[in-house]
């Protein structure tokens, strides 16, 4: 595995795509030949992301389905609703990790309901391979074309997977989930400036996420059933990171050790999932893992879980399938430690 | 009512007692004679409080129970296990309105399982009101000792008040409530280190905080029966304020409008609750208020409330119950808008 | 003086604007009848601001002429480059107190060096009198149009102010000044990106910040000769303040107490300014104060000061020069105690 | 290169210590055999440091001198006035590298002063190579014992750098500079409690700063000379970075071209310099980096500089200091590129 894959990135000026290119180029299997950015198309790399500077000396391309073909693998951070038309073409013809929401759903009547407009190309859905490792490892190794979860799916969906396994989701389940700001891209707005988004927290989209779907979707793919979710999204006034609570009631008496017991069953071989007596948003921060905690009282579990939206809840997950897709080590790239501060 | 009252403060000199001092300057029936602050007695208010500089001439006194009863009313913010023994020999002597959670809880063996320790003068408990006006205004009106509620307490009564009063409260009703790092008082710790907590999201004391019997009690006293809190609190890296979403499964089918409508019949002639679209931590800031805001898929309501803990959690609802206590018009002294940023 | 003026403001949803609101419905003087704002007009104005929900139920107006000769008083806060043309047929018509840089500077070239084009009524800035109250307090008092300073220039002025007055200004002075987000107003921009701005820290504009020139004049004005700045600003991650750190050389030696007599002199009748050991940002936050320090070595002298630039930078200063047009004691509306946290 | 070499770091539990920990695991020529924490030992490293859980399984150990001098390198992040005692029976035993103040300085009167102490073993000091790569790489490569420079004096001796070599130093020289809250180290204190630290900022140490005798002496050993430094230092609300701003009135008349290309004589070979239009201290986060920026005004020239204080600032120069010292490539195990956000 010394040779390096030809990776090209669509949107690769937003968050997740600078965080691609960041990882991407600390890759040992990773040569980055192709990164379109439509709006900032002849660009200097290095003036859209003056961070970068002194790494990338080239510019943005133009989205070009030509060079894009021409790569081992494309990685597509174009935003929700614009990767259907972009990526439908080049199914089969490059093997495609796709960051939107576009390719999640195998529902039609879901998608529609979740992102308000029928989907445009439904027979492609079933070529995209959800891409949560911890749930699909088998199905994304060798994988065509994957559909890389969202940031509060990921998140969600990680607490609640070994209850899903082993059918103790039942009713009702409320999930407290609260993101960071750069959840929402780089593009500046209301809901992320400054003077305002730094002192305050507030509930959004009460019911009516768009992951929540996503959500049902993976845990009724890893056995749940008899269970609806009740998501309440939340803007907190720090950068990286998703946390979120999720309150249970089991349906069958358990103690506290059986439930940790279960959570160790399924997620201690995980690289990326370290289960702990708490979690905090800050000690993943930077890294690809998904940190899980318990508490019980009587049937009543609450589980909490936090990720780093742009690694694990994004790009840094969208390597991991990228390792299982191409045969990598399922770390390569990913082994940074967390920064603490 | 054109003359002031004497009054003291003990525990001047952390976030609540400096809060109180500020609202107390500025409230045209009160004259502040005594302000008690054990660990700084004999320094200047100035130095331990630098923002006041100006306004404050004098120093910090250490805690007389003489300077007390020469009151007319006292404040106190000692903590939580201090306030029992300093203030039982005052009751009936001085007026008091007691911020700390020592005098909220009425029964014995749920205040030991809160608190870690058996109630020192339980027979003492009876002899104060809890302080909450939106629940208990009539009581309040003339009271000689007031326990003011608890921060959290406080935003998640009031976001289920209306519902126990209309019976609508049963199961397992799950919390997250979030606060800002001015909850944790004025003493540096390891969770309001800046490095840390700037950047940091996290639970903590998941079914175990102190508040959630405070809750439990101040509903059952609105006419809420048969059903039981599941608090978690968390920590986020905003200052001042508490945000809580509630999760209630309504025993009865009910349509938006009519939640609405009981939300709006307990608070419509409430002088600080508003009932929103959506609530934001940040358009409380520095005010009295408690906005409120209601979401409903079938039977599932969402209901979140935002206070400024220093304020309606705190100082602020203390001024409110002095102005009860003492006849003054409710808003006395808490008419300031919110600083918006 | 019971009875209240009736003022107008345009540019009403903008910070400055908002500022005027808070202030204006708590200043006794004071009946806001004219609440002008071009984008918004027809909206509700708690659609726009809402954190005033409850305080003001009606709608932003369009910027009318005639409704805003039908004042007493109108402020504007228009964006620097459109007060000129909206204001300048309303001089003499309605009394002015306008927060842009339009009528600050009053030699021309100067003008149109700081802000990029040609005054476009050079005739009608000397019918504005700079509005620094410690400056200019004769000038203002009952002023027909008033030209209210910059917040750099205001700090920066306040910092240098009583080394002017003493001929102690001589060579290059460096200024560090430091903003926070909340000096760029309400408009989303790539520079107040929360996941940008909320960990960053930059210079910007070296030599050529806008209120080099303004600062210059004032100094000039209070007897200043000989002298020259270099103003270097700086973006900082809090919201609301202004500090600035000023190197000045003395041109004769003085030691620290003569100095401080210097500062005492000229500022212990000011209602607004606090001479402080040390300075900081949070201990003026939410008031109209001004508070300045200093430091010397040998004929080194370092002046910081700090302000809250909507208040003494901007709204609160306004409401000052109002209160010195109208005749109102100079602290009318302007009394409340730093939030501190 | 192949094989590591058997690295200690005493005062590991800090927030230098931690960095280096972080740096060491990445770093293809570290070991790390020996982690001294005084205060922690016998504690669980990932107890003391959560996030590092996964990686380290150990305790943290005594301070142990021979378990120092069995290592290759020692680094000591032991505070300022600790070192001394600690690490003078180490000299030539064991390769150090010191990250306090304690063998920075080599005029033990100038010590005194900085320190308000006399140095209790002034011989030692001319044993230690003052380690800013920049200024003495020559010397550092093959160096026994290294005294690894202050974060401000790293940022604010690269600012001027140049200047001292060309002999363009003169008169008295203001530099502004600004640190973040990780600055003051991992225990909480009142200037770091988030409630006050969030939303301030503020000036100390004005001339008393012990880092502008460091700086002074590192220009002089540059070739500066008739020159003396101003410094401020000034505490922001982020988290990592130095900011520094420096104010040089050149000698001679020189146009921006020609103080550019003085930069880029000096810095165009070094592999943590960038010279960039303008700086952010955002864009050198979690990296070894140091951004420097200039504006002239006619002999007014202000340059800018930024570094991550934790990283090149301290753990991230003591490593490359560990490069020169041991023969690796000078980035190995500092390749990261910047978080960006």
């Amino acid at each position: 595995m010394t040779s390096r894959l030809r990776v090209g990135i669509w949107g690769a000026s937003g968050y997740a795509g600078a965080e691609l290119i960041r990882l991407g180029l600390g890759h040992p299997g990773i040569e980055l030949v192709h990164l379109g950015a439509h709006r900032h198309a002849g660009e200097r790399i290095d003036a859209v992301l003056p961070a970068f500077q002194g790494w990338l000396p080239g510019s943005f391309e133009p989205l070009d389905p030509a060079r894009a073909r021409a790569c081992d693998v494309l990685f597509s951070c174009l935003p929700h609703g614009q990767s259907h038309d972009a990526l439908a073409p080049l199914v089969g013809q490059v093997r495609l990790i796709d960051l939107s929401g576009d390719f999640r759903l195998r529902d039609a009547a879901t998608y529609a309901a979740a992102y308000g407009h029928a989907h445009p190309c439904p027979e492609q859905v079933d070529r995209f391979v959800y891409g949560l490792p911890e749930l699909a490892r088998d199905r994304l190794r060798g994988a065509t074309a994957i559909a890389n979860p969202g940031c509060f799916a990921t998140a969600c969906t990680l607490a609640l997977l070994p209850l899903a396994r082993e059918g103790l989701l039942a009713g009702e389940i409320p999930l407290a989930a609260v993101t960071g700001s750069s959840g929402s891209g780089a593009t500046p707005g209301p809901g992320t400036h400054h003077p305002v988004r730094s002192q305050d927290f507030h509930a959004y989209k009460p019911f009516r996420h768009q992951h929540e779907p996503e959500i049902e979707q993976a845990l009724a793919d890893a056995g749940g059933e008899g269970f609806r979710l009740a998501l309440v999204a939340h803007s907190a006034p720090f950068v990286r990171g998703i946390h979120v609570t999720a309150f249970v009631t089991l349906p069958e008496p358990l103690d506290e050790a059986a439930v940790q017991a279960i959570f160790r069953r399924h997620y201690e071989a995980e690289p990326f999932v370290r289960l702990r007596d708490k979690v905090n948003v800050a000690q993943v921060r930077g890294t690809n893992l998904c940190d899980v905690a318990i508490a019980l009282r009587d049937r009543s579990l609450v589980v909490t879980a936090v990720i780093d939206n742009l690694m694990k809840g994004a790009s840094g997950q969208a390597i991991h399938n990228f390792n299982l897709m191409a045969g990598f080590d399922e770390t390569a790239g990913l082994q940074a430690l967390p920064l603490g501060v």
